[in-house]
């Protein structure tokens, strides 16, 4: 469905970096859910660039709910949010060499040269913004539920951040941030870290954790519709994530299963298991615990310093040297984006297990 | 879709590890694909246990294609793989103890018990049988238009192969290995680390790792249809797989933009990536280069270890000791079912692409 | 999906006319519906052909369910129903002369040849047997929730039956026949007409006429998954059917509104309509009444007479005279396919609503 | 997917009668091809009201196009379109008695309430604005490939249109009509019994007929996606279309095999059939000859004559008298939704046969 992605719950994207607007349509979700502009436009503000660790674009991000809210609360029927693009400087950018680590190449290729290739056009991280706004709805609604999801900068630039367990102390505390990190003594030396590469014309990636907590056990489907497969299948169409790992991921691959197993046990008469290197799902489907994945962020492809490249029609290499405003890093902006698509998918398998009035709170 | 994937091509998996019989509906093959049944038989054997490193159970694995193919040609219409389950020893289970690691609790909350716990029922391994039969249709029909997949255990127990750089040669010898690894002395020792696990009622892991050769530029889809979704959304459906990373993955995000771009060149008047940490992919799209990606595989859950549990209705802990045939290492097993997965998802891209002729080869 | 229909409830459909088995995969149903062999052996009997009115190809029609089911009810996981192949005399057929009215020119543009010809290969009526199996499975679960389909040949070679009121007597009564009629002095006069014609080497069409009751008000979606819509794509993929109308559909295209318009009033304190020329559906979505509908079908293009055709090649018009075995009539035997899909669709669009357990009884 | 349709090519609506925006959003049309604004303008202009048999409603469709589209040609990415809505007096509406006909019940059943009652809200016939907007980009594309899509009212009010051959001649003539007729003086009878029905306080109902011309053979599938069911299930979407019919659709269920199947012929050496009574359409997949149905169009169920009705809560039945401004009949504007939805379809179908690039005009 290219850019629409859910099944009872979806949400359709569309715009480009440097076009009149950008928006998301959000379909399926319950009638009745409080729609809270406050969160959506806190949401956006987590993505937005800060200070010398982001590019100097400036968006209002002024979106506009334009259907599917009614006297305060969803509908139940497509709720579209529209951002317009202002702060568009579009001659910074021209046709010319084709940006490595880019969309540049590939959306040429694909489109025979149609493709609006103003600042990576319908691939520029600008599109995110729509679908944090989209998630905010989502966010809200989950959170009505119990469900809470939060996410972190377990790493960047090589730097570790202190783990997260998931307490509703640490979600708080992540929710209140800009730069989510649970230590900020961490996050302060990763900021660092990052000015420090923007002063050398380069920049830095990192690692992004995040908790679910409150789900309720049941929750996915064997084979093709994991939960596993449903949350990486969004989490990768983030752009610059080139990594996605459950519980404790790739580190299990090392491990023996005695070490790999979470035991069961009972705790006041509910099923429980009393580690969790498994991520909260087996089998797909969710057992009760917190759910806890991780993504890799590659660092900002849009660096200064000088590249190899060479131009749109393949005729001749040229050395690249970027003009425009860029990001140093965007792990830390990710990291709502992460929440977001997180938030999309649990409504969409939520409702699909429950029906289309669970997240309204009728049940 | 729960237990079906693809949009243009499709496979949809049914079946039980005691059940009468496991199969696989492949729909939306081009017409005119040779069906080479050897190929097929040969791909079961790769997944098939092997000796004292997998389970005691033999499965013939006696295939019946029952529709879809005629005159030794795909028809174009849904091509169905049958296969009985002959050597099932129910009375090995009984609805015990849940197993750590496994589907037992998430699949009796979410089918309140109607589910076929047998051997794990419709969770089990078995059913990558028919996910390897199908694939086997997709790999050829692949293989015939210059498309090569090949997968290597990268590491298992902790030993790493030697580097796999995706050549012909290598994929020759990879695809003649049951037990499929670059350096075969690297592979004696993970055959006797397993061994060794085994004996001590314990399992291991490892890490897959795949590259395809061939592609296009120009396949995939920005946003939700990312080659990278796509493909993660397969191997996540893979049993025991916990995470995927594309390129060089979770080592990119410790990385600077300098040192993770993939700087163009041109190339007999092609353009081309002078490296390829980005796995092939940019922005969701081929680039032309061979696509990478790597799957964590979790050490088999199923240990002779005595293990801590409860039963299924929740009501007391218990002590739980396997009995049963299991296998200490599923990595080397899982490796075909990876070339399966993704052999699947690329017939889907290409024909989405270029239309629903082009794997028949009639452009 | 080309031959899977369905979102939270998904079949799936496989076989030709001459290949070895045919089958269905029904996905997404609750677990912990009773599974009546019985009822699905009743429903293939009410499809499988009769006496002089239909063709003399003989099937047992031994169906196997070869998974999803366990001790007696569904799992929750794929259903797979399987029927082989035995009465096929292959010799009848060959690729000559396109047979009108039959889909052999278009498979083979389509398939480029490559089809399996053989008794109309993957498009005959026979695939048709699995879709009644599956269909007997949903309407087992529909029973059991309060919902009863029963459909009537309201119309066959020009002879009208008694109206169809979905009364339960009526209901009980057209269960019971394998000629579904209310009037059986109507049925009479039909079935001479069938055979008057099948003497002639020709056949008759005619009318099927739907009726739903128990269907609680709220279900389906505006839109692109109006009920009418989903109802509407599954009927037009049973062979033959040609027109599809809800309530009085096509009549109501010659009425004043205020003909049209169904009143609303109270009734025991639920509101209802005082008519229903709307056939229980408002805007794509039920309102409590029973859900009506028809489907024209026509009469079955193969017929004893000689007809103008051309060879397969397109290169020499020939006169074609069939042999083989062949329905003077179909409209009695597609009732039960039509019952069946609509059956399928209704599970479907219940389960989207209500969640994967309603139909198991659980809520 | 709910108000998104299409596989390879699909669309998302969303808005309400009286919310701010109402969109479209169309994805997976192939790059480069023109988008003609004034096509787009003259297609909403045909939807638009019309003197004294239609809404005293004006809105000047002042449509934007705010993404997919660069340099006036589309990108490949998602082009999205937003109408604005100026002319809502929401004065007109308070939720008073269900108006019969209408969805206000069943949209308050489903959505508890919670829905947008104002003119219908998302149920309105307004939405088919940007439905039509979208459909012109796709009727663009198709023309631009050799493919035609004409709809006359083929009745109204009782009066019958003559017959529409589907020339090339005819269709120019109706694509230069707002009330599309083939002979002018039954369009001046229905355009005269519309306003008597106005007159009496009342409304009047049409059946549609569409050709379309220039379609390859070899497009649809079998079983369930037959272009019959695509067609029928984006045609049944659309508010008070009851029927639908192919080829001679209902009258074939009276006729006998030898008058219902098309006899195949060789004309320049291509298969042509010498009749058409299966509307170009054989087991689901086109033929080559031109594609033809009937829509049935329900009288429009807003009318001034008083009705009887209940109140939203079910507590006490009401006279319903309607204030606002109500078409007599919608079946004239209804004529370019139904060529609008019939394009998007075939876009889609088309797509998926040959390719993303196919539309573009690249093949």
């Amino acid at each position: 469905m290219k850019n629409t992605i859910g099944t009872s719950v979806s949400v359709t994207l569309f715009g480009e970096s440097h076009g009149a607007e950008i928006g998301a349509v959000l379909d399926g979700l319950a009638p009745g859910i409080p729609v809270d502009e406050d969160l959506i436009a806190r949401q956006l503000e987590k993505r937005r660039p800060a200070g010398a660790i982001s590019t100097a674009r400036r968006e209002p991000d002024a979106f506009r709910i334009v259907s599917g809210v009614f006297e305060g609360r969803t509908t139940g029927t497509p709720l579209a949010i529209l951002i317009p693009n202002t702060d568009t400087r579009s001659g910074d950018y021209t046709r010319g060499a084709l940006r490595p680590g880019h969309a540049d190449y590939t959306a040429h290729v694909k489109y025979h040269g149609f493709e609006d290739y103003r600042g990576g056009g319908h691939f520029s991280g600008r599109i995110t913004a729509v679908l944090v706004a989209a998630g905010a709805v989502a966010i809200g609604a989950l959170n009505a539920r119990g469900v809470r999801i939060g996410t972190h900068i377990l790493r960047c630039a090589g730097i570790q951040d202190a783990p997260f367990a998931g307490t509703p102390a640490e979600m708080d505390a992540l929710d209140g941030k800009n730069f989510a990190v649970i230590d900020e003594a961490r996050g302060a030396e990763m900021r660092a870290a990052i000015e420090e590469a923007a002063k050398a014309g380069d920049s830095v990636g990192g690692v992004l954790e995040t908790v679910v907590t409150g789900l309720p056990a049941g929750v996915g489907e064997p084979w093709f519709d994991a939960l596993e497969s449903l949350l990486a299948h969004a989490l990768f169409s983030i752009p610059a994530v080139k990594g996605v790992e459950f519980g404790d991921g790739f580190a299990l691959a090392d491990r023996r299963g005695s070490e790999a197993n979470d035991a069961f046990a009972l705790e006041n008469g509910r099923t429980v298991t009393r580690t969790n290197h498994n991520g909260g799902i087996n089998g797909g489907i969710t057992n009760g615990m917190p759910v806890r994945f991780r993504c890799a962020v590659k660092p900002t492809p849009s660096i200064a310093l000088p590249q190899q490249s060479v131009n749109a029609d393949g005729t001749r290499e040229e050395t690249l040297t970027l003009g425009g405003r860029h990001d140093p890093a965007i792990v830390h902006r990710a990291r709502v984006v992460a929440d977001s698509v997180t938030a999309l998918v649990l409504c969409d398998a939520l409702t699909q297990r429950f029906g289309t009035d669970y997240l309204g709170g009728m049940l």
